[in-house]
């Protein structure tokens, strides 16, 4: 017999990030139960909540109710979600009273300012370090280095581009990387356009390894992926970062999101 | 006399994109006041507690207390941010118990899942879409086209590569782009390698004035920034849009966020 499995469904009249992230942080407290998960967005009309409702109470299964976690703002759209055969679970319902009464002010519903366009400036600022980034990706270009909000820096392999697109991505952060290579391995100096934005430097490492590990993958049975050439350019990397003052984080054990978040923190990018 | 404003912290025992998405969610619903936020990620230890505490109360301004959106896990450091002079907002406090009671089930408390790399095969699958959209943006490469999840399309400027991006790093999905070039605006048929999958196709387009704007940071007074030639190009490519049934979205009032989540719905790339 088939193990049932309790829907879940974020709902939302933007794009669902936020239900999404809200919602797995909850569900993040019962990690030990089996989920499925589905995100329904842009409800915004009376019909769309009616289709929203249909689907919910098709995924009742035996006695689990699915569980809904709903962000729409409009109050006339969540009390049609909120007749489905469901948990219903609304980020605004016990927060938004106890913020009205410390701010003594009324709230005002705002639908779609999470993930929409409406801080136009914070929005192109995104758009132009998603741009910078990919032009500084890999070393590609030297043009306005200077312009950098911070300049990744490692081995080959230890996740610089993501973690480069992230940044610029989700915090409008003009990140270039530059790939570290064989003369700085061995003297264990930067080329000069390099060590001139040492100080907008963060490093990244892996353990031998996972790198060993992951260019296994591109280059099996290759110098490049032995452990032995592993273990040599993260040590070569570690003495470098100490000389220059660049701190670093390691890749193996840290998410994107993560790294970004240290890189942030050590580089003193955070309002 | 400066206005004063309130402050707002986003604490968080991990990144910090939880407290901030669903903290902003929460604050967009007082959108006509101000506040200046700030995050603290990777509260880990009662020390780190402590000097947020420290942090929170000396950002009491005249009788505006701070907020504080805490989304971190652990109940010892809970209590110790709890003493700060401030309105504390707890993720988990009120929500918590109401889904043990539905789900009968007593939380497990677990950290830093929600933007961590425990979900190891999820997280590879992302970074290797990062890798795949990178090599395929801008059209780049026709190698293992059939492997896209999706083929965004779209003339020049229109949004293809931070959308690209956005779906490989948030969605895990291998988006390759293409650009609408002057053979396929004339005669209105895409080549070859592009019709073979057209079925994985979504298009962008933005209204004229907009495209012009942005081609114009570019290239100045150029035919390509020209009113008349965005005007030609939009109506080219929503002509093949039309005639390939390609759907499509407008980049001039939506964000990233929202073309890649409008997207993921047109292909039936969620879950």
């Amino acid at each position: 017999m088939a193990t049932t499995v309790r829907s879940v469904f974020f709902v939302s009249d933007g794009t669902g990030l936020t239900a999404e992230s809200w919602g797995a942080a909850l569900l993040a407290q019962f990690h030990q139960t089996p989920f499925d998960r589905h995100t329904i967005p842009f409800v915004h009309t009376p019909a769309d909540a009616e289709r929203c409702v249909a689907r919910v109470n098709a995924a009742v299964v035996d006695s689990l109710k699915p569980l809904v976690f709903s962000t729409t703002v409009d109050p006339a759209i969540r009390s049609i979600l909120a007749t489905a055969n469901c948990i219903f679970i609304d980020l605004f319902e016990q927060t938004v009273p106890v913020l009205e009464e410390h701010l003594q002010t009324a709230s005002a519903p705002a639908m779609g300012l999470a993930h929409g366009i409406s801080d136009t400036g914070h929005y192109q600022n995104r758009m132009a370090a998603v741009e910078y980034s990919l032009e500084h990706d890999d070393g590609q270009s030297l043009r306005a280095l200077s312009q950098a909000d911070i300049v990744l820096v490692a081995p080959s392999r230890c996740g610089k581009t993501p973690t480069s697109m992230y940044l610029a991505l989700q915090y409008g952060v003009k990140a270039a990387n530059f790939p570290l290579v064989d003369e700085e391995f061995v003297d264990h100096t930067l080329p000069p356009s390099l060590a001139a934005v040492a100080s907008k430097a963060f490093g990244l490492i892996a353990t031998p390894q996972r790198l060993s590990a992951v260019r296994s993958e591109r280059r099996p049975n290759s110098k490049y992926a032995s452990i032995e050439q592993c273990r040599f350019e993260v040590a070569a990397a570690e003495e470098i970062y100490r000389r220059y003052n660049i701190p670093y984080a390691d890749s193996t054990s840290r998410s994107i999101e993560e790294l970004a978040s240290v890189a942030m923190d050590a580089k003193a990018l955070r309002s």
